[in-house]
Order: C-alpha cells, then structure tokens, then sequence
C-alpha cells in the first residue's frame, strides 16, 4: 500500500503579517485532515484563516510538543501508514526549526513515509538576509544560558566563532532588553549585532550596528520576538 | 527626504516548482523598477515569470556578483538616496544567504536605508526542516574544500561538531556523487546523512540515512542541486 505523505507546514510569525500564503498552499491545507500540532488551539485557528470554508469537524489533531511521551512517536505518524496525508504545523514560523517536529520526521524516514517540507516564514532566515552579515557561515544556537556566569562565558565564546561564521540566538522576548545590556557590557566594541524584530509583521524593525553604536542608542524590545546576529571583527 | 526601501527578494529554486509566489509579492516585483541582479538575463526572467505584463523597458538592471568592484558598492543603492525602492533579487532561493548581497545590506544599515526581506524558498531551510536531524542547533559551512587532505580533514572536523549541531554544506552540483563517496569513506558508519535534493520541485528527493546505509544504497545525484547534513551520535 501507498503511504501517505508527511507534509511540513510552516505557520505566519505573528499578526499583522505582511507575507500571505499563495492558493496552492491553500487548496493543500483544504486536503488535508489528519494534523499535528504543538498546541491545538492555535493550529486550528491558522487552518481556519487559511481555509475559512474548511469544516473544523473534519480536523483529526494530535500533538507534539515538549509534553510529548517519546514512545509515542510512531503511533503519531500512523494514518500515513494506512495511505492518509499528514501535516505537521508549527504555532510560529517553520515546524522542526527551532521548533518541535525532527524526532518525528526521523521516524518518517525510517518507515520510508515521504516528507515534503512547505514555504514559509521563518524568522530565523529572514533575519539573517536583512543582517548584513555573513551569509556564506553561519551558526544558530537556539537560547543562550540564562544565568552568569554561563551566559557570559557563552557570549564571549560565541564572539570569538562570530569571526568567521556569523552567530544566531534567541532569547525569550521578555528578556530581550536584558539581553542586548548584556551584550553591550560582553562583547567588544567593534563586533557587530544586528536586532531583527517582528519579521515579516506590519511593525518589522532590523538593526545592525556596532556595539559601541547600540551603546548609545535607545531601544525596547521588550515582549517583541526578535532575534539577535553577531559577528565579529577580530 | 525619505530614502527608498530595499527589498530582498527570493527566487524560484528551480523549474517545475510547486511553490508559487502570492499576488502581493508580484505587486511588490510590478511596484519595483530599480533592481540588482546576479545575472542580468535570469533576473529579467524571473520578473518576466511572475509579472508577464510588467514591460521590461521599465527595469533598470544593476550587477552585483563577484566580478562586482566593491568599492562601487555603494553606487549600486544611489537610487534609495533618491527615495526610490530598489530590490536585489537571487538567481535562485534567497539572497544573501550562501549567495551575494550582505556587503550590499551593511551598507543599506550604515546609510539607515530600510532593508526589507521577502519571503521565499531556501533550499538549506527546506532541508534542514525535512532532514530529521537536529534543528535547535545546526550551522552553515558552505562548500566544503576540493581536495584531499584538506577535503577529509574537513569532513572530520565536521562531524565531530554534529554531535551538538547539525552540520549542513553544499556540493557543485556536478560533484555530488563523489562527495557522497568522499561521506561514506569518511565518517563513521552509524553517523546520520541526509541528502535533500531538487528542493521545492517536482522532482524533490530527500532521504535520511545511516552512513552504513547508504553504502548498501544506490544513488545518483549527478548534476541535481543538493544539500547535505550530518549529525553524528558520538
């Protein structure tokens, strides 16, 4: 028997988005029935602003996130096995980036269920094409430690990879303040940091400047998810 | 006086893709007149795919590549000086990213120009969500060396460091097979392959495997665009 195909659909990043799905990845969400998500509520609600016709009754959603018992896995993926196409939706930007989803599309390849990743945001990309840095290297490190000294010690190891391979993080937004001061006092003078906020929003904002430029500047990205870019000069 | 956007702009990855652009993207391309290309003749096909009735007379065509004299660098965003959008477009994915464009974006940020990145397809992304390995902690080495010793030495070095990060490179295309040798020869056989090619088109093709695997397997990816990942477990 033909399996189904496990389909891997990024999500908007936010309201008040300025990128739109095209038709085609509509009428594939319209096909679909059978989806994971990492949280319910909003994976339906992103089904019903693609596909506003579509029946909600007819959705069959199971979940994966960090709740997730691992032993489980195969058992998520188990209408592909009767033939029936799957989607993995993320609740922001590109699923298994950053986001839950590789042990699952793991198991996909080993039962040989076909994976096909879709178009579509992800924040992490976007920021690093608008960065002005290094393009050719680069490194994304998921979220720095939150505590001294381990926060410090990773910043300063992660300027010195920044020479030659530009350096990616996030950090939870209401922290990112914190951060960007942190930053400031740990890295050196002429390294470069660029703050990408609010990518593909109405209210996107992407800076790259010196240190001792953001020294002096004034900013809050409190509660706005951004991501930050290093790269330094020596 | 307000100074011009300048817009980042994917491409297609390929013929037959499935993706397809939405309208507000082509009404962005049909807005735009001023553009840097990375070749002339594939960038106004590009435009003449999405926008067939924009008249090509109206673009004004700049180059940006690496014959480009950065010291005119700053010459090619005169026209946003001018408060006109400009856009630099790919000749296939996103710009910037393992293609040209960030010393151009940097100098955008020096001049406080807006820089504003599209959404589109990046084959590293694409694979990277589709591989099954590792997506909180991955990085981009570009092309790896040609020849031995130091195409070995890098193949090592880099799979020690996939045990925490998902290490992704890319082949010229007509070399694909023997790097794949090159992989089987030299990492260890329960060390983790994914090879994801034709990304976004008809014909894409992913496949995760062991090393061991993919030794028994029989491949041909001569001549086909292709990333590859590793992620080694000890």
């Amino acid at each position: 028997m033909k399996k189904g195909v496990f389909y891997l659909i990024p999500n908007y990043l936010g309201e008040n988005t300025l990128f739109k799905f095209d038709n085609s990845f509509k009428n594939k969400i319209n096909e679909i029935n059978n989806f994971i998500f990492e949280n319910e509520k909003k994976g339906r609600a992103f089904i019903k602003k693609i596909c506003p016709l579509k029946k909600q009754s007819l959705i069959e959603a199971s979940l994966l996130n960090k709740f997730t018992d691992r032993r489980n896995l195969k058992k998520l993926i188990e209408p592909c096995f009767s033939g029936i196409d799957m989607a993995l939706i993320s609740d922001s930007g590109c699923p298994c980036i950053a986001d839950p989803g590789a042990d699952l599309v793991m198991f996909c390849h080993q039962y040989n269920i076909e994976v096909k990743p879709l178009v579509g945001p992800s924040s992490i990309l976007l920021a690093l094409m608008a960065s002005g840095l290094n393009g050719q290297n680069f490194e994304f490190n998921g979220y720095l430690p939150i505590k001294n000294p381990e926060k410090k010690n990773s910043i300063k190891a992660i300027e010195k990879k920044s020479i030659n391979t530009t350096q990616i993080f996030m950090e939870t937004p209401y922290r990112n303040n914190q951060m960007i001061k942190d930053l400031i006092i740990n890295l050196k003078k002429d390294t470069i940091l660029c703050v990408a906020t609010n990518l593909s929003l109405k209210t996107e904002f992407i800076n790259t400047e010196t240190v001792q430029n953001w020294k002096k500047k004034n900013y809050d990205f409190n509660k706005k998810p951004s991501i930050f870019l290093i790269q330094s000069k020596s």
